[in-house]
């Protein structure tokens, strides 16, 4: 017998199927039954007669069925106009309880009005059950999917970078420290170094999944201290903008992919409607930026604050995008190089050859044409009093190094964004912040 | 002018190219100057008429050029089947030193007879940078590819579970602990708990490609503190058969794919002819495999040796299943089940419904039928003396979980066995163990 999912029983009109899932609903009537079962793919109803001597064992089994126990049922798939849940029915003929669930629910998944995120969180597995968390994890997985799709047909590589490093590096972020055996080891806070590494040993284009650590103290909707980064660095590149293209390009291809797939099932479940985005984004300077938003919106800050976009100015460089440039993305360049990592590449005038990406909003991304000069290299780090540091990284400059560039983006944010979900505590799977470390 | 890559010259031939790579090898001769340029995917010769005046300036540069050193050079792609060298050369009109290699390599990586390996390791970026580590790690990521490939085309979701935990956990292997603010956290061992809790949470079928954290001191050459583990778990399963048939197919799938893909260039540069399994793979008893090695092979161990195999023993399934089913594969299973974790179920004899695989006579894989219902799992776990540890994972079976299992595949040992590699310090983009965090 054929095991069929949700999405796929309506091409199995009256054949015999088997289908598993979890106890969605119960209707017990005088004299029939209904019970919806749901797996990861959607939900089905399935109808008991009573009167039909033959079902008594099964009418007795639901009678003493619970919510959320997780049931096998044979049967056959018929076609229903009448029911409105698919239009479609299970007959069954044999049901097999392969869980019982025991317990009353820590709340009700369905309607969450008035639960709190923390007791959620602390219960996740069951908040992680609702239509709209389910939608969403197997949307991240296609976006992820789609973008690792577009780098393997531009001939990336994926590399598996350490997490644990030798040396507390990097500025910026505070780092987690290990106990490992005799002596100290870190967490990495980004693949940024091998990644580097990766080029300069000739690996021309790679890239990397993986979680990256940051031992900040901060509680905000944007931040953890453990999140899921997609790092991109490539070679043999003329300047950054050849970074910003590849990675506008890899976020259209992702997003037209994920609109096929789940566009509808998104708009239906979160109201959203995926915009695929037009080549090539909208570029600004920051300065600019900053004059057109007090010009348009009136919106002023101190010069003291202009060497990088304020939350707000973030905000606003949504709308800007709009309705300059009827876009929901926005690359800002012409940051100050001071306020940006040492290995970031500077122009002969001292400017920054870098960018962030903005999505609806929010910074997704920072980009670079990186220094591949082992002497810049290292007169970068001395002025920002790293040399000793990131000793081991500027090793790899040594022995040549191509010319080469890169970006990361944290999915856990670009799922918030996608979705239009308020916080990233929602959108990692287990979110991990300060005061979080459970389940 | 386009870039184009080494393995993409043939198709241009006749067109202006521009092409980059690292300074492979020099000959200066009387007439003429040959430079060989390597990039990620090949090499190719460069020509310089030294008698040509409009060549004078790139003459002088090459005179100064030393190797590994970085170049982009613009000219001409020409067919020429006097040069050994894929048949072709380059006649530039133009080449810049994009880096400069100004320091002598620590070793000639293209000869590595008496390098010793932990040299190898202080300076990876220069061992990778020879054409076998080149092709590995393309491999590699061929192969991970091809993994997921298959999972996805049948309809898995990818997870990114967290690598901070709450709890020290799980039994065996140590765990390394983290200093996480005002309180301790714990590096994840495996994604096991949190792949299961997705299960529970209704994820049908999921995978996770992510670094686990072991804290063994031990020095053996399949041993790491860290290492990328392809994680799989799935339910509505009737039995452990099912995981070992969805693992089989995988790897017959991917191993098909790369064979396809780099089976010629792996011969060539590893000796190593890739064989594609035939399914299903054979599977054998414990007991039935010791006994078969003692009539066979004369293969004698104590009977207290006998819950596990031995290291001998993996090796001699190899020869075992070569002459007995022509296969590199074996399915072990009827193992003890006292010696298995608390996860796994047991039948209702006590027996476990779980294996391992061994490939080319190495233990790559671990899988089983996991416990799912509430009251059994507390058990095992009680039993194991882990109730309290595993509190929290206990908590994801008391609400409904569908019957499923799952296993786990070290991407590195993989590597390690797919290409006969010796070790696994040599299969990790940047091996880590007890005594090696640096790079």
């Amino acid at each position: 017998m054929k095991k069929i999912y949700a999405n796929d029983l309506k091409k199995h009109f009256g054949e015999e199927i088997e289908f598993s899932g979890f106890v969605d609903n119960i209707r017990n009537l005088q004299w029939v039954q209904f019970i919806i079962v749901r797996d990861s793919t959607g939900k089905v109803q399935v109808t008991i007669e009573k009167s039909d001597e033959k079902n008594k064992k099964m009418v007795d089994l639901i009678n003493d069925l619970t919510l959320e126990s997780t049931v096998k049922i044979k049967g056959i798939i018929m076609e229903n106009p009448k029911v409105k849940m698919g239009n479609m029915e299970i007959i069954p003929t044999e049901i097999e309880v392969t869980s019982r669930s025991e317990n009353e629910l820590p709340f009700n998944y369905k309607n969450l009005d008035g639960v709190n995120l923390d007791t959620r969180l602390d219960f996740r597995f069951i908040d992680l059950r609702s239509d709209k968390n389910i939608l969403m994890f197997q949307v991240q997985s296609a976006l992820v999917k789609y973008m690792r799709e577009y780098l393997y047909n531009n001939s990336f590589v994926e590399i598996h970078t350490p997490k644990f490093i030798g040396t507390a590096s990097e500025s910026g972020a505070e780092v987690f420290e290990v106990k490992y055996f005799d002596r100290k080891a870190y967490l990495a806070q980004s693949p940024q170094f091998y990644k580097q590494m990766c080029i300069a040993s000739g690996f021309s284009k790679v890239f990397e999944v993986a979680p990256c650590f940051r031992a900040e103290n901060s509680n905000t909707s944007r931040h953890a201290t453990e999140f899921t980064s997609f790092d991109v660095e490539f070679s043999y590149i003329d300047s950054y903008e050849d970074v910003m293209n590849l990675e506008a390009e890899m976020l259209k291809y992702a997003l037209e992919k994920v609109k096929a797939e789940y566009g509808d099932k998104i708009s239906e479940v979160f109201g959203v409607n995926i915009e695929v985005p037009v080549l090539p984004f909208p570029v600004m300077k920051l300065s600019d930026i900053y004059k057109e938003l007090e010009e348009r919106y009136s919106y002023v800050v101190d010069e003291s604050e202009k060497t990088d976009l304020t939350t707000e100015a973030e905000r606003l460089v949504y709308r800007l995008a709009k309705e300059k440039f009827n876009h929901e993305f926005m690359f800002v360049i012409d940051y100050p190089a001071d306020k940006r990592a040492f290995y970031h590449m500077r122009d002969s005038d001292g400017s920054l050859l870098g960018y962030d990406l903005i999505w609806k909003g929010v910074e997704i991304t920072s980009g670079a044409q990186r220094e591949h000069r082992y002497e810049k290299i290292v007169e970068n780090a001395k002025n920002k009093g790293l040399a000793e540091d990131v000793k081991f990284y500027l090793e790899f400059f040594k022995y040549g190094c191509p010319p080469h560039g890169g970006f990361a983006i944290g999915i856990d944010r670009l799922t918030m964004l996608l979705l239009d979900i308020s916080s990233i505590k929602e959108t990692q799977l287990l979110f991990r912040g300060p005061t979080r470390l459970e389940p």
